[in-house]
């Protein structure tokens, strides 16, 4: 074995976003519109997800989408089939979004009547968690290809957020990935986070995830 | 099916990353070393892969790896246990290398002696596109659960990248992901793009991309 040594490069510091994400967040509330922040890597089912979510709620409450990605319409294109509500957000380039970036989605797609909105964020485990969007909630997926260990690579992501989705979990057996050890090192940076595995090619665990949505959503609109 | 619009925000330019990155280029040329700039998404196989790299090419030169992440050493360690050169950067949460941090990377790793540098890029399809390393190629990996319409949402990535590896091709009919699209949708961004299939897992198709990199190492330093 050789030794490593580390490098520290200096991090820089966003602090005006956070005033602007609690103002957003204070005039949603008013309006009574929960917005969701859903967070993930490339290819982790974030789009499949999302079609499930309309699925198990359209019933229940008005939802719109917010679509945000580099420069392609791919995911609100699919979502538009749905029916649902949904606007596109090109990032032109950047890998987050800021509170700013989140109100001109929400305003473009329009509130009115509506009860959730899901921000699909841009695919990252980085820059997005940096960024208080306004939302109301944050969530983020992990697909079981990606591996058991990314929490102790992206720390700040799994530190922030809410809910924790590990979709594909019917793929678990193939990657020899451990929900213990999993939920071990995510525990360890965020003990208060709820763990919900699912598949969203197949349905299943999909109503645990949906049952504690809208429950929060109403705890929002109420309280 | 209901409409949806597109907001554009403005993107940031980067320029003088550019003559940094130049710079460390024609350094590296004098030295006769070879970087190589890898990147993928998080979970793709990237230390893995670079397993694999090591194993295949250490008969033949001498390799040194540049491991850059967040700030976990997970990495460097794994890398270390084969006793190969190895440095740890840490972005400190920035999602990019630019050329000046690679810069501090190779030069605290040391080129003495070494032909090949691998730059294992933090784990994003995004802001590592978006700047020149300085490395003499650039190549990146996707891995097949992520599916094969990431050319559409990441075409930056796709567009600069010299070599194509996709990974985790065991996993191909389990995810329903096809090649040939996968490819029509790549050389439609970048026409000369090498695209080399492989597991880092079984060690299939590996063999075809150390021969590749062989190939480019003895030509950089010959030319």
């Amino acid at each position: 074995m050789s030794e490593f040594r580390v490098i520290e490069i200096k991090k820089s510091v966003y602090e005006s976003n956070d005033k602007q994400a609690e103002l957003l967040r204070n005039e949603l509330k008013k309006e009574k519109v929960f917005l969701l922040n859903l967070m993930s890597s490339p290819g982790s089912g974030k789009t499949t997800t999302v079609l499930r979510t309309i699925e198990g709620l359209k019933e229940q409450m008005n939802l719109g989408i917010v679509e945000a990605d580099l420069d392609s319409d791919v995911d609100a294109f699919t979502v538009s089939k749905t029916g649902t509500r949904v606007i596109q957000i090109h990032s032109g380039g950047m890998c987050h979004l800021d509170a700013e970036m989140t109100r001109q989605g929400v305003k473009g797609l329009g509130t009115e009547g509506l009860d959730l909105v899901i921000l699909e964020n841009i695919g990252n485990l980085i820059c997005t968690a940096e960024f208080d969007t306004g939302a109301s909630k944050n969530a983020m997926i992990l697909s079981v290809p990606e591996g058991d260990d990314k929490p102790l690579k992206y720390p700040a992501m799994f530190a922030m957020v809410d809910l924790l989705l590990v979709n594909k979990i019917d793929a678990m057996d193939f990657f020899g990935f451990s929900m213990e050890k999993l939920t071990e090192r995510v525990k360890k940076l965020n003990p208060e986070i709820k763990i919900v595995p699912i598949s969203a090619k197949t349905g299943e665990g999909v109503e645990e995830w949906t049952n504690w949505l809208a429950a929060e959503v109403r705890a929002w609109q109420e309280n």
